[in-house]
């Protein structure tokens, strides 16, 4: 005989931890709790294959179920003392849906089931609080009215509004016993004109009736579509947990709690949590009763006036010492407990790892390991590594009070103070005289990149985690709150109205880019530590690590910064950084504005003396590790300004008229500046911008070189999409090179490779792969041409992709592995099979997040290249990843 | 012993067309045509295999070549009775290279080797023209001293120049023998200084020279490039040709002419050709003296004065004709060949296949076919399917006197004349009047569909051949010239600058979208001929070709006129060409401008009866064929105008402020639109739009139905990245469905599917085709993401990767096989693996080239969808696509 139930409760199981298939994931981890010894409230679990059952059977049961049932209810009814339907100590009980996959929401939840007319009283009387027992009953008979007989929810929304409106009573817990009376019986009322019977009164009615719901709700159609996206078979089927409820609130020798195995803000291995007598976990939360400390420590701690947990009922105390011990002992990891205590029996309601900031989760992993709880190997496993990045930047004190004026996307982390000013230029002048400031922009462009330098944040109204500001703001370290849409920026008036609020040039905000707040005013920050156990971490992964990570940097400042985390070279220079330098940018003005080659050659031979010096500062500080040099990528017209007090700016610099600007400014305007000319097509039709920055390349190495130093460029043509466009520059690279060595005497080794960001690029990389020496591939541009999203734009309609379901991640922050990971992979296979043990790496965005970099490792990459800021998070992670593909 | 050196000439030869390895393609065909009994110029090869010997052994040939070169030449002399460096009459030669592969003007050529100051004169003397005679020596010293001895050919320029500007001569041809003499020692004198050397007068110097150069430029830069762009191995070398010269200009019984078996204009089978007495072919280009007709008819037809060759020299002349018939039954196509009388004995310097127009190309394949010449296959491959398309449209009359102002890209061909108008509701304003107008536009829009309607043709001074007036007239059928940049177009004043010209509103401009000319004025046209060898053509296409020849058409008259071409259905019907209807577009503004879902219902059910409407129209068309539609696919702000005057128009009309809809176009505005909130992206988040359409296309469906007629509407979702994504639109359209059949009580059959136009697409084509139930690829978009090429934009770089040949063709005319092919191949691969069968065809602008047909066929599409025009060519295509298909 199949057996359809598996009892659980008050320390011992029928089921356990492996049975997941069969009895769900809740269904199996109450069963271990069980069987730890752990005191849960007793109950049973209704298997999956009796799901299968029923939607195989005309939601039918086994012939056999319904005895079982009666026998584990019978059971629970013994463990308890009390009686499902009794009118003097009701068993109430819940009924939960459990899968063997995680299905947060998708299925139906019925609690307090058992109560009706009756058993409500019986209720009041036990817990000495008709309140409580009406105010349960009517959840009850919303609940099962919802889930069970299909009457919209709204409509018991409405009849509660109602009498709010008519008792001028604000919250729910302002409303008396008798109100909620008055409320139940309109419910009942309703529920019966809806469906033409009444509410059932009989308990064993109401049970069967919420089992039928859950294995029902297995094939509703939200559980269907989540099923189909998360590719779920339809036949595995949900278990339903009947277990029964318990009350804190049923007098003094009755409490409610919760509780950490070690302080989560910290990490220090104390027991931490929060307790109330006489009361139900809803009134911790609802904050209508201050919970107090668990321990006398932490109430000297904290200087409470009332007594700890710990005093009152020492008993029960030691008892939830015990299961903390034994919880934390099982599960190797810092638990987060919620806890009833019944009449002095205490009846642990939930376990699970517990949340814990990043400064916490370093300290428990580190502790543990010391403690032998667990290993290097899992405690490197532990720390989160997008976490880890919040310790590596300034933070808000999270206890001082915030003027919050607006929101938007936590786009570079850290915190950041200044005043605002509303331009590149205003914001260099304003940190000239010795200012903070905060740049605030609609959006940044390239040529905002020197006053995003000096400034202390960027703040934009538009854009998204990747855009510009964003990604620039990433790559220096430097706090960014992106996409603020609410804000108003006025550039012209110099002023932003955030929330009927209007904010000057000069006033001071703080933004927050961890979070994506924006505050009036100054708040206190507090500054990073980067030794102890973030020091220690840091030598294990890189230990257990395989990936190379380098980083993405052009200035001295951010390569110095990379360096001091560990980076292990430069993955991308992006050379067009390097003009906007105000002594620059004139001749890279003068070279787009020049009639012909030879008058643009004139001018970019002026740049040469500056990018050498770029260069030979790189090299200087990456000490004979690798630097990969981006020849220039964006289109010419980035160097243009937009704005008619600029352009005139311009004109006059460069001597000629605002009508020659502005018209050439029009011959440079592109419908779609994404897919246009730019990249290598720049190097094709003005070769002599590419001869210059190879020219400038060799001779900082060169110069390297004579001080008996080696620099290892890695020069690296972008945007290629095919073998004999490569070759161009190849040859024009190679011969500047020959050059070069010629001129100085020297003999200089680098590579000349390729970044791999188009489709046809990944393609076409077992014939690029004949002339390149090395791929990098750039994960930006290859998601904006593989999805056909324009990160620039795509924010307009992402958000409805994420809300649908149809994405479940931004595919610019994690790498989509089955459209652009499959790209990758193509040009990492193809490359590879043309030269064996080319050497590849990743320098888009991804290659700083963490899902990303596992992608990197399983696909084979040799590196992975970010901002200095996340070097570390990506060490972790690919030490993470090195550790998973170990398993494999 | 290794046979180095093959003869040929006067009717027989040592090798054949089977040698091209050996003898290279050149050497073949001429060894060929003189086994055929063809009276060629006596000369020999030099094979490859020499070629391999030199390059192998540091530019040294064999031993025993030598010899065998000084008998090869002495057979020469005996032949022509002339003597190499003699100064009775001297034996000219040329030195040609020519390898396996044709590599046109990559390596080099010498003629008139074994002048010298000695052979000048007796040169003169046999022809009595001492001008020509030292005209052919500075010919040959320019080229050989260039080609040979490596002096830069610009420095013979030079000194031909200053003489030219010292004695006020224009013309080469105006220069005196006395003249050249003198240049000619200048021209010795410069060689002299630069090598240090004299000119070499020994001729067998000279031929050992130019042999050696021409081995050696098999390993010249140019070539290598070009060999490695055309994988061509560096091992099959090239051959060298020697050929003895002849020449037509020594005395009354010499003559030079062209001719052509048939009539190359109109395909008759008459013998058609020009000749001139005494004179040397360039005679004939140079047009110093007319030709005069080869036949006795020829000359009556064209009432010319002087004697046709057939009286003067009836022996040579029917030799002639011999000749002709000889070679046309031997390479069983038309010939185009040149030939030279040298005392009264004939020469054949050359035959090919001759070019012809569409006319005669069609014609001339039926006649042979009819002939028994060729068979029906044969007539089917011989017609060029490109050419085959200037016979559909209206052209302009050859004959006929053009005034030429310009000229731009041949973006749709046929002729149209007309007054010009500068926008759209000027078009439709002129047009309302009775006139026939040209719309001049910098560029087109959308917003200028209803415009390009009424216009006879459509002329833009931007964009490229897939521009949005390119495509849109090719859809039209209408002819349009694109991207004319010397125009000035001066939308304001309404005013076309060209060539110093200004034409104003009004003026009459005439343009051939066949050829790109634009032209002031009227020229008259010649109407097509859709009847005789063309029917018969097509008739014998359709009993051939396996694919389906769609078209792409929204409106009735496209639709009608692709049908009386013969498509299949409709392969793309974009609906959004619908919205810009003056009745219609008030709505769909009135849409964009709605503040929520409910006011945007509102809008776009008013939409609703008029695409019901254009739907029924089509399914009537298109009786029982399927019809695909594609629901909205471009941006909003597509449809909102940009100009100021325009703008509040539409805001008067739209009831808003012009502040609402500036603010409104600013929210919609997109950096790059290609990649934007376009496609499904926008059915997503109007659902009100696609679920609009859906009924619509229902509805008109169930209108068909009930008179007893079947609609086949094929709904097409645009822009899909996955199978969740379309999931959303496949469950909305298969609802919409459900709801109409039960609404009109009909059975309606219909299709869902999608277009494949991203890289996504193609590489999740296996899970969407699970729930798609056809793809379209749209090629067009694909090779934008792929290639990372916005069509708008890349007008500004590709002439540059052409003239470098990093690209060979415009990957939007004809598809890139190695790139967007590769993907398009996935896309099928893995969507019939998904789908066994599954319906599949291309829409992009690729589906009516004739190259991407051919690989249409190889991937095994079902259909190529194309404009209404285009339909007979891809039909042809898709003839010749089967034939070769069936050979592999």
């Amino acid at each position: 005989m199949t057996k359809w139930i598996y009892n659980f409760g008050d320390g011992k199981a029928e089921g356990n931890a492996e049975m997941k298939n069969l009895l769900g994931g809740k269904g199996a981890n109450l069963a271990e709790m069980s069987a730890l010894g752990i005191p849960v409230p007793p109950g049973f679990t209704i298997t999956t294959d009796v799901c299968n059952h029923f939607t195989a059977n005309d939601d039918t049961y086994p012939d056999d179920l319904s005895a079982g049932v009666d026998a584990a209810m019978a059971s629970m009814e013994k463990t308890l003392g009390a009686t499902f339907g009794g009118s003097d100590q009701p068993l109430l009980v819940s009924v939960r849906s459990g899968a063997r996959a995680s299905m947060p929401g998708m299925m139906d939840t019925v609690l307090n089931l058992g109560l009706n007319d009756e058993t409500v009283e019986a209720l009041a009387k036990v817990s000495g609080d008709e309140r409580f027992a009406y105010d349960s009953y009517r959840r009850f008979i919303q609940m099962y009215g919802d889930v069970v007989l299909g009457v919209d929810h709204s409509i018991f929304e409405d009849i509660l509004e109602d009498h709010k409106l008519r008792l001028d009573v604000n919250l729910d817990t302002d409303l008396t016993a008798d109100q909620w009376k008055i409320i139940v019986d309109d419910y009942k009322r309703e529920i019966e004109s809806e469906l033409g019977r009444p509410f059932p009164q009989d308990p064993t009615e109401q049970l069967w009736g919420a089992i039928s719901a859950v294995f029902g709700s297995w094939l509703n159609n939200r559980a269907t579509v989540y099923r189909s996206l998360h590719n779920i078979p339809a036949d595995w089927g949900t278990a339903v947990n009947i277990q029964a409820m318990v009350f804190g609130n049923m007098g003094e020798d009755c409490a409610t709690g919760v509780c950490f195995s070690r302080n989560p803000a910290t990490g220090e291995n104390h027991f931490y949590g929060e307790y109330l007598i006489n009361a139900q976990g809803e009134d911790v939360v609802a904050g209508i009763r201050t919970p107090q400390p668990l321990t006398i420590a932490e109430k000297a701690t904290q200087g409470a006036d009332m007594p700890a947990m710990e005093e009152v009922m020492p008993v029960v105390f030691q008892e939830l010492c015990d299961v903390r011990d034994k919880l934390e002992a099982h599960y190797k990891d810092m638990q987060d407990m919620e806890f009833t205590v019944q009449q002095n029996k205490l009846w642990m309601l939930q376990t699970r790892g517990g949340k814990r900031t990043a400064k916490a989760s370093l300290n428990i992993a580190l502790d543990m390991e010391s403690e032998g709880l667990i290993n290097k190997r899992e405690a490197i496993m532990r720390v989160d590594p997008n976490q880890l990045g919040q310790l590596l930047h300034p933070m808000l004190d999270p206890d001082a009070p915030r003027d919050v004026i607006g929101r938007g996307l936590p786009a570079s982390p850290g915190a950041a103070t200044g005043k605002i000013v509303f331009s590149s230029k205003d914001a260099e002048i304003w940190t000239g005289n010795g200012e903070s400031v905060i740049l605030v922009r609609t959006e940044t462009s390239p040529e905002d990149i020197s006053g995003m330098h000096v400034s202390e944040g960027v703040l934009t109204s538009r854009g998204g985690m990747t855009s510009h500001a964003a990604v620039v703001a990433r790559g220096m370290g430097k706090p960014c709150v992106s996409g603020a849409g609410t804000l108003h920026v006025d550039h012209h008036a110099k002023t932003m109205a955030a929330q009927g609020r209007v904010f000057a040039e000069g006033d001071v905000i703080t933004l927050d880019g961890t979070s994506g707040e924006i505050m009036a005013g100054t708040v206190p920050t507090i500054q990073p530590e980067l030794t102890g156990a973030f020091a220690d971490l840091m030598e294990w992964v890189d230990e257990v690590r395989t990936l190379g990570v380098r980083t993405n940097a052009e200035t001295p400042l951010d390569a110095a910064t990379a360096r001091k985390f560990g980076a292990e070279g430069i993955g991308l220079s992006r050379t067009e950084h390097m003009f906007f330098d105000p002594k620059r940018i004139v001749h890279v003005r003068e070279m787009i504005l020049a009639k012909d080659q030879t008058a643009r050659r004139i001018a970019v031979d002026k740049l040469l003396p500056y990018q050498r010096e770029d260069f030979v500062e790189l090299f200087d500080i990456m000490k004979g590790l690798p630097v990969t040099i981006r020849l220039l990528d964006p289109p010419l017209h980035e160097f243009i300004p937009h704005g008619d007090d600029q352009m005139q700016d311009v004109a006059d610099a460069a001597g000629v008229t605002l009508a020659a600007l502005r018209e050439r400014a029009d011959e440079l305007y592109e419908v779609n500046p994404m897919l246009g000319h730019r990249g290598c097509r720049l190097g094709l039709t003005y070769p002599e911008i590419y001869e210059m920055q190879a020219r400038a390349i060799f001779e900082a190495a060169a110069e390297i070189a004579k001080r008996g130093d080696t620099a290892h460029p890695e020069i690296m043509i972008p945007l290629i999409i095919s073998r004999p466009e490569f070759d161009v520059f190849k040859v024009m690279v190679d011969d500047m090179a020959k050059q070069v060595m010629a001129e100085t005497g020297t003999d200089l080794t680098y590579m000349v490779g390729t970044m791999v960001e188009l489709p046809r690029a990944c393609i076409q990389a077992g014939d690029i792969a004949q002339s390149a020496e090395f791929f990098s591939f750039g994960t930006n541009d290859l998601t904006q041409t593989c999805f056909g999203f324009s990160r620039d734009d795509a924010g307009s309609f992402l958000d409805e992709y994420y809300r649908r379901g149809v994405l479940t991640d931004d595919p610019f922050v994690t790498i989509d592995q089955d459209g652009v990971g499959e790209l990758v992979r193509m040009g990492v296979e193809r490359g590879r099979a043309a030269r064996p043990g080319m050497k590849m790496g990743i320098c888009g965005e991804h290659g700083g997040d963490p899902a990303s970099i596992h992608f990197c490792q399983d696909v084979g990459l040799d590196y992975v290249s970010c901002s200095p800021y996340r070097v570390p998070v990506a060490k972790l992670a690919a030490a993470q990843a090195a550790l998973l593909a170990a398993d494999d």
